[in-house]
Parts: C-alpha cells; structure tokens; sequence
C-alpha cells in the first residue's frame, strides 16, 4: 500500500522548544522518521512517501510539498492510486505488526486515534473521504465519512496514539522505543529516572535534572 | 473470566486535587468504574470483582482490602481460580470489545501498557506469574514472567492506556467515552474548548475556564 508519512522540518515540534534546540529537534523528528520507516519497510511490500516541507536526507522516497498539512495529503489522496495509508511520523512506538492490523481493516476508511483527539494514521479506500487534521480530527474525519455514508473502522492501538508532542511524551519513546529514536535520545543524555520511590513514579532526566 | 477491578477510594486520584474536591474525586472514580463494569458485563459471562480500599456502593461483588495494591492483587491471584484478569477502574475508554480481545489472548500472561509505563490490564494464566505495580510495572512484568520462563502478549490498545490521572487525562473522557465518567463531567462543569483556532488545540475547561 501507499503509505504517505508527512514531516514538518520547518517548525518542528515548538513544544520540545524549552528541552531541545532547533538542531536537536530537526535530529530527533529525524531519528523518529526513520523508525517509522523501518517499520514500514519490515511490514510488507508497501510503498512510503515522506512529504516533507523541505529537502530531506531520508532512505526514502521524499516529495517537498510547503502546504498545510490536510491540504498535501488530500491532493495526494485524489491523485494517487487508492487505498492510501496516511501515517504520522512522530509515532516511535510504531512495530510492523501494528502495520500490518492497521492496512489490513476492512472498512471505507480507518482512523487512529492520538492522544487529545488526533487522528495518528489512517487509510482511505475511496475517492470520497478527505482528511481534516484541524482541531478534533479524530471526530471530525468520523463526520467526513458519516456524511459521505462510508463505513468506519476505528483502530484502538496505544502504539499508534503515542505521537511525540511534548517533555512528557520522551517517557514513552524511553520505554517502548527500540531504534533510532530512542538511541538518539540516549546520546544526547536522556534518562528514565525514578523521582519518588515510595510510589515508584519514573519521570525523563537530562544530564541528571529532571525534565518538565 | 473472573476479573479483579482494583479501587482506591481512600486517597482517590490525589494529582486531581487541584480540580477537583475530595468527594468530587470520591464520585468521580466511581462512575468511572461503573462504566469499568458495565463494559466487562457486555463483553460476555465474566465475573468481576471489585476490591476496594474501603465499603462502597456499586452493582457488583465487592471484597474490601487494606493491602497495598500488589498485594491485594496477588492474594487473590493464588487464591482463585486461574486464568484471572486484573482491569484498573479508571480506564472509562474502555470498551466490551476490548475486554474480549484482551482475555483471548493466548499467552501465560497478557499485560497491557499505561501512559508512563504503567499495567492497566493484566491476565494471569499460571501461578508462576506475581503483580508488581511499583515503578515501571510494564517493563517489570515481562521481567517477572521472563525470569519464570512465561509466553507472554503484549496487548495493544489505546482504550486500555489511557487512565485518568492528571488534569490533562480528562479531554479523553470527554472525548472517547459515552458513559457516566463523561456524563459525570459535564455535570460538574466540564466541557471541550478550543483555545488555539489556527492550530485547532483543544483543551478542558470547566465552567468555561480553562484548565491546566
């Protein structure tokens, strides 16, 4: 399957801003594609195309696209053969397995929930969905294709809704992550840290000092 | 499935106090776990159990226990009948289909993640494997059944992830869930809003102010 995975180099991840420099994070967001990557390569026979806001080095085919967000990836949901997978790719929790389920529904259209009401991945199957990334998405592209009659599969996966947005999210790359980005993470003095052992609560430390 | 559904009435979601007031917590969590308990009755011939820090009212059989989590669990783990499943009482995303999905897994032991590094969910199918909620029981668990020659499932899921904690935990509710937790919610005040409309960021507010 196709499987559109969009990249924001311009601006990325402004609320890592106070943890991480704009080198670090144009590194990490990085380190995060190239798991995703992997993992799409290691699924099957599918076919990734990074759409990215600017010239990146990446194993990978990369389309420059400087639109919105919804509107490069509904130009290439006309354009290219359907289905198309749109996958995230701050999402380092990602396996091959959770590709393989995710491509695999068999409904009009798929939706991955992301934590705040995010849509993380989805696929379309036909020519009458569009995608909304703006506010609510997870709702709204229920409504699209409500309004469109299309039938729904709602793909419940904690490692799909896992998108790297902020300090606290580090945690989970430090956790359930096995490649580059959490190898990334390490390298540049990133730790799990367990700050109050009576109720063993485990929070992200760099370089020693804990990370809010 | 017999399965254990864990409260703790006596110090109720303490990281909500700034929100909420102790018997707002107190009713909060409770409604969350009848929407725990309604989920498990449709999801089949199961058999819950709730044990609570202290007497309380709801639609099942109820054992109180003053041990401390792990414990209480772990009682009960060589006590009853195998296979038995331990569901938290603050996971309101969850849904009958879920449960389903997470008792027919086929290993020793299924173990599903929390937000942080948490269990939320866990089935036990052999008296070799213990509970161990401190720290990062995710991690933990697969140590235990690992060092017990265990098969175990990692279980995917969003809706089994996400437990309510933290101030920010509550757009998923009002979001995701359909039952008392949101309804809950709303009467207390509790609403959806968007306070970035270019990016479209949602955030919880509570009679119409936001909350962090």
């Amino acid at each position: 399957m196709r499987i559109l995975v969009p990249i924001d180099i311009t601006e990325p991840k402004t609320r890592l801003a106070g943890l991480l420099s704009y080198p670090e994070r144009r590194a990490f967001i990085q380190a995060m594609l190239r798991d995703v990557l992997t993992a799409i390569n290691a699924a099957g026979d599918h076919d990734p195309l990074v759409l990215s806001t600017k010239p990146i080095d990446v194993q990978a085919e990369v389309e420059v696209d400087s639109l919105p967000l919804s509107a490069a990836v509904n130009t290439r949901l006309s354009e290219e053969l359907l289905p198309t997978a749109v996958v995230m790719s701050d999402l380092p929790l990602i396996t091959p397995q959770v590709i393989r389920h995710l491509v695999n529904q068999p409904n009009d259209v798929t939706i991955s929930p992301g934590t705040g009401g995010g849509t993380n991945a989805v696929v379309v199957r036909t020519e009458q969905f569009f995608v909304d990334y703006h506010g609510l998405s997870y709702c709204d592209h229920q409504k699209i294709a409500r309004d469109a009659g299309l039938t729904v599969s709602k793909f419940d996966s904690y490692r799909l809704s896992v998108d790297i947005d902020e300090p606290a999210d580090l945690i989970e790359v430090l956790i359930h992550n096995t490649g580059d980005a959490r190898e990334w993470l390490h390298n540049a003095g990133f730790a799990l840290e367990c700050t109050d052992v009576q109720r063993g609560r485990m929070v992200v430390s760099r370089h020693g000092q804990s990370v809010r």
